[in-house]
């Protein structure tokens, strides 16, 4: 179905802007992505919009007819509406703007299956969503499985992280869990070997470089003001270090990852 | 000097919120940095602030003692002002808040010692203040030199910047420069080995791990969005390329970075 929306009392207008709130997105299951790549990644993946918005002045583009094309033929809705209102939507000026609003994924340990990737990364309690779409994206590139969220974490289908993943929500799993839910799922699969669990560590840690890294291999990185919880890191199978030439004590939460990520892709190959 | 301040119309909280803007930064020549673990990791880098602000109603902490000891020994001033005053100069609801207002440091690459250090990070056109807060963090973890700006970079003196650095745009020499003039510059110092030019690129690149990396090794990045220009990677001396196994092509520029920095490191010792 296709609509034009002129008003901003409109209810859609309403809905898409309630999706930048973490409390809507959850009540609705739904979230937002911006941008005809990150639209256009999505729908190489095999995610389509059930809504998708854009402005009723706009250039043709090849990409955004395949894209209304295939919302339309998948029973879905595309919406026009001026640039001012998208502006509202979308929080940018920007009258080329396109977004679209998608279901949010499950998000269970259940549904990973460690044995499909050698790498996976594990962020306990991150607060900065743009670390999170920063991890999926690095994840992508690593050929990691997904990104596991452990205790109170940022979203990860907030507007900042999908836009920081650049497509990398719509391609890696993402699953959330407590500690204590975790870590007898990662014991208790795999027929005993459920995984390595390695952790970023000052504290009786090897020098990352050539570490023992074994797959599948998840990758932990903890909160950006505190690290990891200390019991959290006795539990790990590996603890490593990376030099700090400098007055600072540790890296940004998502550089540590990626730092680490790439080792252990050099080293599982 | 000491003063309380209790109005919103005070000259002082004017000039302070000011500071959130680069045209008021770049007139003043002064840039705003805040929290107590920030504003302490500058003074143990030698850089106090002219002005320190904070609550009038906070508790004491001997950080802040030492701090204000050592700013009103050099003859800068310490404000007080209430919570509410507080959080509109910082943005932030917090009364435990702190913040410093610094002078802007040299950023011409004659003020480079590139002998200094065997790896410096260059920014070509980065868009994004946390990027380049993170590389100069980074930078400060691999014993870099510092980060050159090539082009029309953000500005490493916004607050998101300095958040983002913890610490590591007072310990990190900067420069700004455009490419006609940062080329000569290092092709004509150092006796002739002014130093390679490495930028990570899909053209014509050999395996980033383990290449011939040497010092002084300028790791170049380009903008997020369009990365390097073609011709600024035809000047590299190396094109170095990091697997990348999912739909992406590139990393974020930041982690890009830290990436290369921490391989230059481990070959270059």
């Amino acid at each position: 179905m296709r609509r034009t929306i002129t008003g901003f009392s409109n209810p859609t207008v309403k809905f898409l802007r309630s999706l930048r709130e973490k409390k809507h997105r959850k009540a609705e299951g739904k979230f937002l992505a911006e941008g005809l790549r990150l639209l256009t990644d999505a729908r190489k993946s095999g995610h389509l919009p059930e809504m998708l918005v854009m402005a009723s002045a706009r250039e043709a583009h090849p990409l955004l007819d395949a894209l209304e094309t295939d919302v339309l033929a998948a029973g879905g809705e595309v919406i026009e509406m001026g640039a001012d209102l998208l502006a509202k939507v979308t929080g940018k000026d920007n009258p080329q703007a396109v977004a679209g609003v998608y279901t949010e994924f499950g998000t269970g340990l259940a549904a990973l299956d460690r044995s499909s990737a050698k790498i996976w990364l594990v962020a306990q309690a991150l607060r900065d969503p743009g670390n999170l779409g920063t991890m999926l994206r690095t994840g992508d590139a690593v050929g990691a499985g997904g990104l596991i969220l452990i205790d109170d974490c940022a979203d990860p289908f907030s507007v900042e992280a999908v836009r920081a993943s650049m497509g990398a929500v719509f391609t890696q799993s993402i699953a959330k869990a407590r500690w204590e839910e975790f870590l007898p799922w990662l014991r208790g699969g795999g027929n005993g070997h459920g995984g390595q669990l390695v952790a970023a560590s000052l504290r009786d840690a090897v020098d990352y470089r050539g570490a023992p890294y074994a797959a599948p291999c998840f990758l932990l990185v903890g909160n950006e003001s505190r690290g990891l919880p200390e019991d959290y890191e006795a539990e790990c199978d590996l603890r490593v270090t990376m030099p700090m030439k400098g007055r600072a004590d540790s890296l940004n939460a998502a550089v540590a990852a990626a730092v680490l990520a790439y080792e252990a892709l050099a080293v599982l190959g």
